[in-house]
């Protein structure tokens, strides 16, 4: 189910209530129109007048323009080239900032979750798509145009399965939940014994590691597979950024340490260097995003994020 | 040839003369012994005594530990663990910072050369091996330990040709010097007709350039084979960088444009957000490690090496 968010937060960026709705596929100006009321609801929830909102940080699953805050393509929401900072602007009429989602959770990793301390680190998302947000000496780095961290379509599957960005074999396509839950159904499908069980398309990834545990060959070959393919794709991030660290957040990630292991096990086959490295959970799960996008709008310059201190 | 090479510069960083001496593989002592006699030479034929030396830059081939100034690993040197820092200090008594050669090109490049004005680029490195410096916001980006921009250990070729890094389809196993030397002579062997001869293991870049100018299909394949590579690798840095320039450098980059059209066309098929992303010659060509030896010797700290101002 896709949802619009809404968390309100205090001066030290406290989250003190959230709020959701379910969202439209490929409807942004639609899911722009039930935001004004679910925030009118949250703050009435919360006790706050709206002329005490200060600002707002949104964040979407998708490529996000830095400058102009245009989110430029997300395929899991069927957005193309939508003025998300603009549309926000004029519903609730207070400074906005947006962020990629990924970029917004290695934000909030790395204050107070897994990363803190950590100067160079990548958090990568695991869940209905793959991708990063990278940290470069204590600052997130958005790249050029803000679409740094696409580590999910890059190939890790030489003519492998179709990816939604038109290639094949993109990290995305073999290691997201989808990807996942359509390898379940095949087995399924193949009539190979196995206590999983299809679920829309998506996967349990704690269910799958509970499987793969009890001794499940689907879910325990499944698992090294996701493994592989997400080592591969972490080991570009080691070759070419030699960062401290690699946060591991997402849907998937949940698997929790059956997955980290057979990542680690990948990383120590495919990256040049894989040693000294820490390959680690998100401990902040699914609150990181709404977590950095508080970070994010109490930034007073968004250009440049500075995360630790030095 | 393997070489040791020597150059004098004066206090503003502009080169006054280079000395050049064949060194050994796999003999850092010894080439470290022919360094005190190199430079007491080069000192003389610039007459500069050696009291007014300041200090020394050095460059190598190969992962530097970033903090140590120690050679971790040079394949193409055949050094490993080497105390280089520490080493020249012995020899030259004067403060010394020891970079890996292609990050020091990135910084000559920004700083004078086709990526001046640019604050995120990388220089890729294609000659012997492969690799590339990391320049992110004006500042060169070395990672953790100094290992970071190793694209050249990043598969592109599923089960590819052996690397000297014993992993298989490395973009330096298909891209460098010797792997498209191979390819020649593995053309030549099959007995295709083609004027490219082997010379030493090696290519002569501008050579191929010009047979794939005047028709030869050997070498028009090579090209586009390489440039497929190149696009391969170069599109991992675009996707997870976002970076506003690639500059090509290294004697097979010397190939020129006839090459850059392919890794352009490649990088369009691969790379997620290809546009916008100008992937341009080297304007330093081989002088740019040496350059970038000299500024970064002249670096009141080398922790973070600002290229460009803001």
């Amino acid at each position: 189910m896709r949802a619009t968010t809404i968390a309100v937060a205090d001066a030290r960026g406290t989250i003190r209530l959230v709020r959701s709705r379910p969202s439209v596929h490929g409807q942004p100006a639609q899911s722009m129109r039930t935001i004004r009321p679910l925030v009118t609801e949250a703050l009435q929830a919360a006790k706050v007048p709206r002329g005490r909102v200060e600002g707002a940080g949104a964040t979407v699953p998708g490529l996000v323009e830095h400058s102009s805050g245009t989110c430029v393509l997300a395929p899991n929401l069927g957005w193309r080239d939508f003025p998300l900072r603009d549309a926000l602007a004029e519903e609730l009429r207070v400074p906005i900032v947006v962020n990629n989602h990924t970029q917004a959770a290695a934000v909030a990793e790395g204050r107070m979750g897994a990363a803190r301390g950590a100067s160079s680190y990548v958090w990568v998302y695991v869940g209905s798509g793959v991708g990063s947000g990278v940290v470069i000496d204590g600052r997130l780095f958005y790249g050029r145009s803000g679409f740094s961290g696409e580590i999910g379509h890059c190939p890790v599957v030489e003519d492998g399965p179709a990816c939604a960005c038109g290639r094949r074999g993109c990290l995305e396509a073999v290691a997201s939940k989808m990807a996942i839950g359509r390898l379940i159904d095949e087995a399924i499908a193949r009539k190979e014994p196995t206590s999983l069980r299809p679920n829309g398309g998506g996967v349990d990834a704690e269910a799958l590691a509970a499987a793969a545990g009890a001794g499940d060959a689907v879910a325990t070959r499944i698992l090294a597979q996701t493994g592989e393919h997400l080592g591969r794709g972490i080991s570009f991030l080691l070759n070419v950024l030699n960062p401290e660290m690699i946060v591991l957040g997402g849907s998937v990630a949940a698997a929790g340490e059956a997955l980290l292991r057979e990542v680690r096990g990948a990383v120590a086959r495919h990256a040049l260097l894989p040693h000294g490295v820490a390959i680690v959970p998100s401990a902040l799960g699914d609150k990181a995003e709404l977590m950095g996008a508080v970070l994010l709008a109490m930034e007073p310059t968004m250009k440049s994020v500075r995360i630790v201190g030095g």
